[in-house]
């Protein structure tokens, strides 16, 4: 498949004239947006170098690539991609640390969650209200309230926000109340959030589902980008393996891995892939000295008292500690 | 946890008075349909053996559940559950066989394989309409336009017809044409779709999930019929693992071991399982000899020229050979 | 690679002329065996097709193989090997039936084993007696005194008899002893030990590795048959995935898969796979049902006393339940 | 099991009446060396709480373990085993690089690698002699002769030495030759070679095999340290995943896990890991970072001409920019 990469100057009106020229000579296409890069999908009936493309207004460059993931691949875009969520940035060169506990239940659980994790550096609130839970009968999120809740924490401590999205209703509530929407490891390849999410103007926090190779998680990213929305950060959360020692198995051999393939950011979660207080301050150091953008950790003012996750939440202190042993490192990596 | 359940006379007002009975002593309930079990999800004030609720009028028993799904255990309910398909029936010793396209391409294509496959035996009709595909760029089926013409091939040959479902919208859509939906391996914990079909009268397909565990693969149907849809069919259809000469490993230990945790059917889908038609037939004897209520096949007029799966789908003929050595084995089984 | 057959009544002295002859043309080669093929491990100073090899007295044909493994494979030997274990036969359209304790404990049980396997109709005894323990501090076998038990039993009872070797010093001890060695999974790599048991008469049951590829398997068997000991029975013993609901996972699909890349018999090992007696006697009846040539089954006179693998083993009552359904199946698949 | 620790101090003496004493009192024993702890195997005639063994001379505590291994286990051990190979120091708080080619080619090649993993600051050579080799027709070493090259070439440069045996022979003339001895994956579960290793003097390089839990990578180093070497270094090299991009899927968290379990020091092999160049960098990193003792990487004076493993070797150029990066990490985490 081929992609036209559009100049970054290029008007609408280009990228329109371009499309329908591809189209009079029947090239079926794929268009991410007014001003994106044109996927032509099947061939036309002339041969594509014939036309000369390079020549039109606008057009910065034509990539045949024979990834399946074309948009995501560092192959049509070479330069990092750094996505804006609110005030915050994550990738290019800086380690971004998003945090907070996995399930929002209180105005008070969350205040004080927002206050600690601010205390220590996180520049990003992390709250579930929309649940995604394998009993039906396990406790299913505070819904529309809990975001609201985590939208008035991270404003009152000066943080930006994410929360999981697992459905249409869910992600209209959501996408009112907070800047950034997680999509989950088990809807990695729920298609249909997948492109309801890329159809939003907000950056998608996009987990790898716990048994998908590195190809679909980028093919996750491509469906999102496929709609126009390219605000995409990939994230690490462990694999399913034979190990029982551990939650999951960290592979972050995915995050060079997935950084040398794609433009995309690479964040990691060492709190589902250990699903081990002991083992995320380490995994947190191991996952910068990687090469990741950041890393997404919960907290819980009070673990032992959590509905959801107690078990693998840091206590405020323990995340204080992972915080300094984090700057270490990420300064050593020449990291801001 | 606990279920309470009814004896098969009990009129919905004897579950309604012991539901409000428990209610008013503080105990939260979970109730599936107006007749079905009742779960006691959270205790009450009282000990819930001094209420002695085998003395009310339509109580069978009560029993304790130690295991996380409780609607799907054997232990609420020990006969088999055979599911109505149409005219079919799933389950209590008969071996039902499920064939057709991967995905529903023309009508020509629907007739010639609605014929095949009844020609040889089997009495559902597969095809799938909406396909929820790796990448943004692959074929996405017809819609309803495909679940029209399964339907229409289903008629013209006496078979009932079963197509998956995605969304809500295509569950709206499918479930005014086809007598069974199927909720596929990538969404078996899409829990928002399992609430859905739970919701409908329609008996379920639920294929496990490729790196699901058996007792995740039981939870989702517990999803399901907590919404009061008690007709699902449970499908084996491979897991992923390091051996890569299949496509995935059939895990055919599941079969017995899921018909001993659950009441409800369970059939294999070879196709998918192994990719490679060489090995269908033998799988489908070994998946009866293993227990299994029936298979699920990919079989394709003419499977060079399908727009999906064509390389692990059967030929009539190959299909036609595959129902000789079934029946040999399914009798040999004491079977229908 | 290129594999020079030989015609079955080929002399030695033929043999040895072609191989002589390839030499000073510069081929080296790989001997299994005075009257078995040659593998051409590289090329020579001429090319290979002005030989005109097929013209020799003996030879039958040339194969280009491009698969890892040769003298395994079905290119080079198309017609099925049957295996002979004293007056048994392993492979070519009968169901053999491999039955005894984990470990050898004493010589009453041995006795009671072997009758009631007898009784049962398995045709070959086993016992182990040199035992691969995961503790340092686990029981680890009677040694020589175990496989002296293990013969007199077999002998009493009529039954051939097959015991685990694990290096040089069990080898040689067991192989005076027994009819059949076994390499077993945690040593199908134990490359030393291959050609060990290649360098033989024996014949050698060889277990899949827990985590071995059906590849590696086949190499291993090459291992083996490369020394001149082509007499290998494969043996599917279930590998190692996420699912622990089962000790590992029995992957059927490597059944037909290995029998049609390879002459060797395939049998099946249903107690080490799942590791659950009600799974035993389903997934030997779909092994069978797949194309196994037999089953290998862990039968104690009294499983909760036993030493080791106490859980995973029959009693003799459940055996013969499981011989009497596995008798049906064989005769559904026209087994003898 | 109960394990009896004896004082540093204690005499062979002292260790040999507290073992008759508790025999005498019908206790099973397993002893590790002259003056090593004393492991009880299985109860005696009397409660050992009545045997006031902490009264003894030369005990210095008793220890119940529940984990399967023992001497492994930081329980019977607190502080950090620091184990020495040649001049230098494996554990401890510093970083430890071994590195060199995947197989002994010639003294050419030998005397280069040697020379380019000095300069970068490496301190021991590693280099095969002895191949455990997929294929039987698969170069196999170049057995004594190349182990007198590794040898040669470490004294050369001043670098300690490491070879992988695979058996008793190629251990006896391993132990001829180099300061350190290594288990490959593939014997991880070689009980007879553990044995063997571990009745030597020499420290043991024990690598995870590919799909080993953590626990029985621990017995077996347990294995090596029952008989009396107790110079055991742990190596993660990553396990068997579904996941293809990689050659095996690096698992980082072993490392501060079998830290926390062990008192034994951990290495990381990311080279067999992820058979990828580009990833041995970032990976390297990543290990010291999440606590790792030290790395083993393979290096090549020319990788494209290597007989083995010479798509994943680093040329010399590039492992000295990973050892820049390395020390910047090390340094960090306040290394030597």
């Amino acid at each position: 498949m081929v992609v036209v990469v559009m100049a970054s100057g290029a008007s609408n009106k280009q990228v329109a004239e371009v499309g329908q020229m591809l189209e009079r000579h029947g090239f079926r296409l794929h268009r991410s947006g007014a001003s994106g890069p044109i996927v032509i999908r099947s061939s036309g009936n002339v041969a594509l170098a014939d036309l000369n493309l390079t020549g039109y207004p606008g057009v910065e460059r034509v990539v045949d690539v024979s990834v399946p993931y074309k948009l995501a691949s560092r192959t049509v875009r070479v330069e990092d991609t750094v996505v804006q969520v609110g005030d915050v940035s994550i990738g290019g060169g800086r380690t971004t640390v998003i945090a907070g506990p996995c399930a929002v239940e209180s105005r008070s659980q969350m205040m004080a969650a927002a206050r600690a994790v601010a205390d220590s550096g996180a520049v990003i609130l992390r709250g579930g209200a929309f649940k995604p839970r394998t009993s039906p009968y396990s406790f299913q999120g505070m819904e529309e309230e809990g975001v609201a809740l985590l939208a008035e924490a991270g404003r009152a401590y000066g943080l930006a926000t994410v929360t999981e999205v697992i459905n249409a209703s869910s992600l209209e509530i959501a996408a009112r109340y907070v800047d950034m929407l997680q999509v989950g490891s088990r809807n990695m390849q729920n298609f249909d959030l997948l492109r309801a999410v890329g159809q939003t103007a907000k950056p998608v926090l996009l987990k790898r589902g716990m048994s998908s190779t590195i190809e679909e998680w980028l093919m996750a990213a491509e469906y999102i980008m496929s709609e126009g929305n390219s605000n995409v950060v990939l994230c690490e959360r462990g694999i399913r393996t034979f190990e029982k020692m551990t939650r999951n198995t960290l592979d972050l051999s995915a995050v060079p891995l997935a950084k040398s393939l794609s433009h995309l950011p690479v964040i990691v979660d060492p709190s589902h892939a250990t699903g081990d207080p002991r083992l995320i301050a380490p995994m947190s150091r191991a996952a910068v000295a990687a090469g990741a953008d950041g890393i997404i950790v919960e907290v819980h003012p009070c673990p032992s008292e959590a509905l959801c996750d107690g078990k693998q939440s840091l206590t405020p202190e323990a995340f204080g500690e992972l915080m300094s042993g984090l700057e270490i490192i990420s300064r050593a990596m020449g990291r801001e």
